[in-house]
């Protein structure tokens, strides 16, 4: 080792002149920290009006309750576990001083939330699909709450709506302002994508985003669980697509998730669709092998021969797409697809849902696939692997979905989007902060109404919203400089 | 809610295709991922040889000890509970079967690593310096392996190294090569700067951060505590201090670390050097306030009009410095300085070591320094707030300090460099993922030999050393589509 200069043990760095030049300059505007006039609600909901008037809620004295004329009761446990859930995250932090059961309430006090699912079927049981009502009102005042909802889709949104009512006043008070709120959903089709063929993600993790995606309305969970990195799926029907997939080169079978569609949802939260191989045997030579090998495959190149393919792959993709979807077209469901199916000229049924993801003129896509009659879902703008320092949630937020040459019947055909976190360079490790509360900034441009633009606004919600994740143990990441009542205590 | 098409319950998300027109893609070449020559030593010592002879090592029949010519002995806390901490990293995961005491080893077995400190004085209980001596020698053969150090410091690293080389085999036993390897630090300065004003960081966090870095033998804390945005320091020597910053407009103190110098770094790792503000009291009116109310305050334009600075921020900048240098220079303290003292010609100190931050020509800003005869460290190419898809790592990696126009004697004054990780958009939630692995690339170009380049080796090596940090409970996330062993199980 050289000689090196001896320094005394304490070096000062002396940085105050780095304040002069900062380091790091962001390229928006900067926006004005301060409170909302719609405190920390987001999304932001359709119709909100926040009086000043203000009460307070005591944990030992506030229930969650099902209202008389509610159609779902005590047997609906989906309910039953959502007022536990809320109370909880009600009631998050420090407790209150504990009072006496049977103390009265004060005069403007809230100690009650009745619960009353309006329709005579509440959905209870069944699952939610693209057409569900999710709409709730919400009115709050004293001693006693409502949230009313046609279907219990609804109910559970409200709840999550009154629980981000709460905050806490200058003495650490429960407290809660008299409010009425009319809500639902300007799309159908809330996702968000995770990965778990690049990296394991052990179902804790998963369940703990769908938490986050519930507290975000979310209401699509797009889990591409296989590719070409690994197939982590047993399939308990045909055992014999795992071992096939498993005996071909360059893929890799690492673990399986046991996993059953819905088994791993739990019943609170109930999400629409996955994404998922095809349960009805796989069609032989014509299943892809991954990229690398494909052109080294003999098998595959004898039969492009035969099929008077010549080396155009694109050919031999829509061939196996094909075929796949003339087998799904005899079975009783709907499918989806990625762009380039539609783009490569595939004969799809009507009722085919196009994904637009590639960001490369999506607003033209998304103008020819509704042009085609075809209902489409838009990711294109919202690829959250893509980062970058600095705030790129508002990116996101400024996404306008329809904003592309169509007529309002194309319009309609757009039923929502998704944020897609694919897994390349996530796992556990970094997921959840990576993808909260970027993704909210999707949530809330799929949720709420067009003209909610407001990105000052928007920051001033999302900075208490993403502490409120922290709270509830999401590792959410800051937006900017800040800090949180109560910092996330992980490492 | 407008009418929407109603789906199945199951959705089908044809993906197949997507693997044809990958989402996803790479600039840099590929890497060919594959095994080591070096298995997973990170950072590459400066010398190694590992046989193909391998030893087995057993939980309970090896031990970590003191040589008796060791100058170091019981007494010497620093390096007993440094044996205790690798003999936990040595046998992370799954335990071994138990094995009695008394059974005799294996004829391959290393029961033993001796630790020889080999100077008379080991360093045990003083601080290091730039000049500290950091080389060790290790010899692994069996029974007995063999750690020599003339100093703690160079043992510290040669535990780590030492814990890098077992692997386990392919029934998951403990399994040692045998090795010989001499080692030494490139570049005396490593450091990592972490920042403590733009968010809070708890303790525990900056405690797992310190142990990574000396995972990835850093040996350079750099504190940035303080700054415009919140003030978390609080003088038990100078109260007042802490007071006038509170007092200022702009500057938020929300929390004070009731930090001590030394007082909360672990004695396991000592590091040479914090950024602290001065401990000699504050140059009044010249303090400068933060940028947004610089202009606006009376006081300071007062001030700069008596000076004849006119709006020349940059000469209020020097002036304030220039005295607050002049105050150090009493002081039997050295400084450390961020580049644009020295661009603005402030008079300095010939001991001065100056920090080059700015990435638009820092070549030209080292040949500068040096050639003004000042000793420097490099963290221009090195900030790792700012943040890409893909793997940057690897352009951290390629950097080349001393790639700058320069003779031999100015070479030698750079120091080393520090890894930046500035606070804006990090805290507890996502600062340890976002710091690790990309901070080994740095930590490798700092320590290793110049000619250690190449890239696709490094992958290999550093692909298991961030699993190696999974296992130790630090979530540094995946560099790549891949896997570990034993997966990060936090949220």
């Amino acid at each position: 080792m050289a000689a090196l200069p001896v320094f005394t043990v304490v070096l000062l760095a002396l940085g105050f002149s780095r304040g002069f030049q900062h380091h790091f300059v962001e390229e928006e505007p900067e926006l004005v920290a301060g409170p909302s006039q719609y405190g920390s609600l987001w999304p932001l909901p359709q119709k909100v009006h926040i009086s000043d008037v203000s009460f307070k809620l005591s944990s030992s004295n506030f229930q969650i309750t099902d209202a008389k004329e509610s159609s779902a009761g005590p047997s609906c446990n989906l309910l039953q576990s959502a007022y536990r859930r809320y109370y909880e995250y009600v009631f998050v932090g420090p407790k209150n001083q504990k009072r006496g059961r049977d103390q009265p309430a004060g005069p403007s006090e809230v100690t009650e939330l009745q619960v009353w699912i309006t329709s005579p079927d509440s959905d209870c049981d069944s699952f939610p699909t693209e057409s569900s009502d999710e709409s709730y009102e919400l009115s709050v005042d004293q001693p006693v709450a409502v949230l009313k909802a046609p279907k219990v889709w609804g109910a559970l949104h409200g709840l999550e709506t009154f629980s981000q009512l709460v905050y806490e006043d200058e003495f650490g008070a429960k407290t809660i302002n008299s409010t009425v709120i009319s809500d639902f959903p300007r799309f159908a089709h809330r996702g968000v994508l995770l990965d778990s063929s690049r990296h394991f993600i052990p179902v804790k993790v998963i369940l703990a985003n769908l938490e986050t995606m519930a507290m975000n309305k979310f209401n699509i969970f797009h889990w591409h669980i296989v590719d070409d990195s690994s197939f982590p799926y047993l399939s308990q029907t045909f055992p014999q697509l795992s071992e096939k997939v498993r005996n071909r080169d360059g893929y890799r079978i690492r673990y399986f998730l046991r996993y059953r569609p819905n088994s791993i949802v739990p019943t609170e939260h109930r999400f629409t669709s996955f994404e998922t191989v095809p349960r009805f045997g796989i069609p032989d030579v014509t299943f892809p092998p991954p990229p690398p090998n494909r052109k080294s495959n003999p098998d595959i190149q004898k039969f492009m021969e035969q099929q008077g393919f010549g080396q155009d792959f694109t050919k031999l993709e829509s061939f196996y797409i094909q075929r796949l979807l003339d087998i799904v077209t005899t079975t009783q469901k709907g499918y989806m697809i990625w762009q380039e199916v539609f783009d490569n000229g595939v004969k799809l049924k009507p009722d085919t849902v196009v994904h637009v993801w590639m960001d490369n003129g999506s607003d033209k896509e998304m103008a020819k696939v509704t042009a085609g009659g075809y209902t489409t879902i838009l990711s294109a703008p919202w690829y959250l692997d893509y980062i970058s320092i600095g705030q790129d949630w508002q990116k996101y937020y400024k996404v306008e979905p329809l904003n592309f040459n169509g007529t309002d019947d194309q319009k309609k055909l757009v039923i929502g989007g998704e944020a897609c976190l694919w897994g390349e360079f996530v796992d556990a490790t970094n997921l959840t902060p990576r993808l909260w509360p970027r993704a909210c900034a999707v949530a809330e441009r799929l949720w709420s109404a067009k003209e909610v633009t407001d990105t000052n606004d928007a920051f001033n919600r999302l900075a208490v919203h993403r502490c409120r994740l922290v709270e509830r143990g999401i590792p959410a990441q800051p937006l900017y400089t800040s800090y949180c009542p109560r910092e996330y205590k992980g490492i």
